[in-house]
C-alpha cells in the first residue's frame, strides 16, 4: 500500500486522558482511534493487526475440531434467567437495553449461555458429540473504571469456544489440547517466551482453571514464577495447600506482574444442568453434557503485544502480526515505484512511504508504527538499499536482487 | 467437512412465530437459529455464506479504492449531538444504555457521525482527498416490528462506506465507480438478473438516491420498473414530474414488490459541516469536504438470495456463496470417504453426508440445504456416481475421473 493513499497517519500527542502505553503508542502510530474510555475503533492498520491474530487463532482453534459460528449480541432474559446470571445483583457489569416493547434485552458478555441454549437444539444422542463450536464476536461489559487502554475495554472483540463432551475423560483430552493451541497462539503472534500456563481459581467442578499470564509491568494480575517448569501461579490460589498439591517450592517462585491474555475453564455440568442439555448415551440412558470454555480477548492481545515488545521509539510488531512487512521509505528527490512493485510480486506485504515530507519524520513514522523491516531508498545510497530491522540497530545494505534473498529468509 | 461433525442439522419446523419465508428456511436447514424477533445467530453454515458474501463485498470495495476499518459500536453522544442526531425525539430507533457512571451511550445504527469525527482528526489538506473507508459491523435498529426474518434485523450485520471528495465533480466520479460495484456484487451474489437501480428520495444535496432493489414478494418496497431501460423509480419518488425528469413513460412501467439490497447516496456536506470537516485546497483557501455513504446488509442481502431462489423443496445457493459447492451423499452400505478425499484435494468444497440414516431424509435433507451439486454414491451405482444439479430435474451418471472435469466447468 502507498502510505499517500492512507488517509491516517501518525500524531504527536494521544488525548490527555490515555494512560495506558499500548493504547497511547497504538493512538500516536494511526492504528486506533478512541472514542471514549475502554471503546476504540480500529483504523485501517489496526484492523490489519487484529485480522491476523484472528487468523491464527482460527487455524489453531479449527486444528483441534473448532467450528466457527456466530452468536447474536442482543441476548434474551428468558436464556439468562436458566442459569441466574440475568439478574444485576448477579452479574454487575450488564449492559442492558430496551426493545420498543418495553422487553429488556442484555448485551453479550460472555456466551455459555447462548451456547448451551442453541446446542440444546441440537445434541441429543451420544453420536452428536463432541462438538467445539466458536465465535469471533465482539463482546461488552459494563467496567467501572476503564484504564488500561485495550487491555480492558467496555466493547472488546474476542474468541470464545465452548467444548461439548459427553464425559470428564473426552473434556480433559480436549481441554490439553485447547491448552497446546494456546500455547501456540501466543508462540505464533510473538509472546510465547513471555507467557506463563497459570494455575487460576477453578470453580464448582474443577479445582483450578487455567490462565495465560503475558509478563509484563502494566498488567493487572500478580503470579507467581516457577521459571525452571515454565508454570505459575496466580495470587488468588497462592496458597501453602495449593502450592503443595502443584509440587511447587515457595523458594523456586518469583512474583511477577502479569495480563491474562487466555483462559481455560472446565465448566462441568454448571450450565449443561440449567438448560437440562443431555444426550442419550449407547445403552439409552441420559447423562449431562460435560462444558468447557476457552476464551482469548483479541484487542487485549494486541495490546500485551505493544506493552512487550516496544521500546522508546514505538511499537515493535512481530512478523506474524504487522500489517505490512517491510516499511519501505524513499527519500530519493526522484522517486519511482520500481522497487516497491518488485517486492509486492514477490509476495510482500509493503508499506511504501511515497509521502512528500522530510526524511526525518519519515523514519520517526517507521520506528513508531513499528514494521519488521525498514527498507530505505536515497539518492546517497545509489541502487543499493539500506536494510533495518525494527528494533536492531544493525544497518545494512544490499542490492535490489540480494534484498528479496534477505527478506525471504 | 463429514456432515456427521457439524452438530447443527435440519429440522421440521421453525418456530412458530416466524412469518417470513427466508428465516424459516434458514432455520430448517440449519443456517441460522432465532434467538428473538429480528435477532439471528448464524450457526457454522449460515456464517460461511455471510462470509462469502462478505469477501465478494469487499473485493469490490477494495477495488474502487476502498480501505477498510473497523469503527465501535458504542457510540458518543457528544459526536451524535453535533449534527443533531442524539435525541431519540429525532432519531427513534437507537438503542442506547447507560454506563456504570450514568452516562449514555448509543449502539451504532449508521456510520456517517462516527466517520466524519474520525476523518476529521486525519483529513487537514487536499493531498489527504479523496479517501474511501468502510466497515463491516453490527449494526442496532430498534424497529417497532420485526417480522420480516432477516430482512429487517433488530441486530444486522452490514458493510458501510463513506467518500469523501473534495467537490461534487469527485464525489460523483466516485459515486458512479460504487454504482458499478454495487451491480457487480449483486451479479456475483446471483441476484443480479433480478436486481433494478431505482431512483429514491434524495435529501438537502441531491434530488435522487439510488436503491439496488430486488424483486420478490416478500419485499417492502414498491418500485415502477422500466424493464427495456433496466431501471426503477421507487414509490416514494414516482410523480409525473420525477418521470418527466428522468425520460420515463408511465405506460411502459410495471409496479413490482422489491427488498432493497443496497443504496448510495449522496451526502453533500450534510455532515461535514457540523464536524466543521475542511480541507486546504492548494490555493490556500478552505473547502467542505463532501460525503456519500453506499451500504449493504449482508443478512438481508442472504435472506434475498433465499427468497428469491428458494423452489418447494428449499433452499437453492447460487455456487458463488454456497457453504460447500458440493453435497455428497453416500447411501453404499459399505462407506468410505475415498470419493471425499479426492474432491477435496481438487479444491472442492465438499459437505460429505456420512450419517447412518434413511437414504430419504439424506436426499430431502440435500434439497433443503440447497449445495449446487448434489452427487450421490449408492451401491445400485456401482463405480458411477449421480449428479444433479440443485433446482434442475436433469440427473446424470459419472464415472469418477469424468466427475472433476464437470465440477470444473
Amino acid at each position: 500500500m502507498k502510505q499517500s493513499q492512507l488517509f491516517t497517519h501518525t500524531l504527536k500527542e494521544s488525548p490527555r486522558d490515555e494512560v495506558s502505553l499500548n493504547a497511547q503508542l497504538l493512538i500516536k502510530a494511526g492504528y486506533i482511534y478512541k472514542e471514549m474510555a475502554g471503546v476504540y475503533s480500529f483504523l485501517p492498520l489496526g484492523l490489519k493487526v487484529l485480522n491476523k491474530i484472528e487468523k491464527i487463532i482460527r487455524e489453531e482453534m479449527d486444528d483441534i475440531g473448532g467450528i466457527e459460528m456466530r452468536t447474536s449480541v442482543f441476548q434474551n432474559q428468558e436464556v439468562w434467567q436458566k442459569s441466574n446470571r440475568w439478574d444485576d445483583s448477579v452479574v454487575d457489569n450488564w449492559f442492558k437495553t430496551k426493545l420498543k416493547n418495553g422487553t429488556e434485552v442484555g448485551l453479550s458478555f460472555t456466551n455459555e449461555e447462548a451456547y448451551a441454549n442453541i446446542l440444546k437444539q441440537y445434541i441429543n444422542s451420544y453420536k452428536d458429540l463432541p462438538a467445539y463450536p466458536y465465535d469471533f464476536k465482539t463482546i461488552f461489559r459494563n467496567e467501572a473504571r476503564s484504564k488500561s487502554g485495550i487491555f480492558r475495554g467496555r466493547e472488546f472483540y474476542w474468541k470464545a469456544l465452548y467444548s461439548f463432551s459427553k464425559d470428564e475423560e473426552e473434556h480433559y483430552e480436549f481441554y490439553d489440547k485447547a491448552k497446546e493451541a494456546y500455547r501456540k497462539i501466543f508462540q505464533r503472534v510473538g509472546v510465547g517466551d513471555l507467557t506463563y500456563l497459570t494455575f487460576a481459581s477453578g470453580g464448582s467442578f474443577s479445582k483450578f482453571s487455567h490462565e495465560f499470564q503475558t509478563l509484563t509491568k502494566a498488567g493487572e494480575d500478580t503470579i507467581y514464577i516457577d521459571e525452571k517448569k515454565g508454570i505459575a501461579v496466580n495470587k488468588e490460589v497462592y496458597t501453602d495447600e495449593v502450592l503443595k498439591s502443584l509440587k511447587l517450592d515457595k523458594n523456586n517462585l518469583v512474583e511477577r506482574k502479569a495480563v491474562e491474555v487466555g483462559n481455560i475453564f472446565s465448566l462441568g455440568t454448571k450450565f449443561s444442568a440449567p438448560f437440562n442439555l443431555k444426550y442419550v448415551k449407547p445403552d439409552g440412558k441420559e447423562d449431562l453434557v460435560v462444558m468447557g470454555s476457552y476464551g482469548i480477548g483479541l484487542g487485549r492481545l494486541m495490546g500485551t503485544i505493544v506493552e512487550v515488545l516496544a521500546d522508546d521509539q514505538g511499537i515493535i510488531w512481530p512478523k506474524s502480526v504487522a500489517p505490512f512487512q517491510v516499511h519501505l521509505i524513499d527519500l530519493r528527490t526522484k522517486r519511482d515505484d520500481k522497487i516497491y512493485q518488485i517486492l509486492q510480486k514477490q509476495g510482500f506485504e509493503v508499506l511504501y512511504d511515497d509521502r512528500k515530507i522530510s526524511a526525518g519524520i519519515k523514519l520517526k513514522d517507521a520506528d513508531l508504527m513499528g514494521m519488521p523491516y525498514r527498507l530505505v531508498q536515497s539518492d546517497k545510497l545509489g541502487d543499493k538499499l539500506e536494510l533495518k530491522r525494527r528494533g536492531s540497530k544493525e544497518i545494512n545494505l544490499y542490492s535490489e536482487k540480494e534484498i528479496i534473498k534477505v527478506l525471504q529468509e
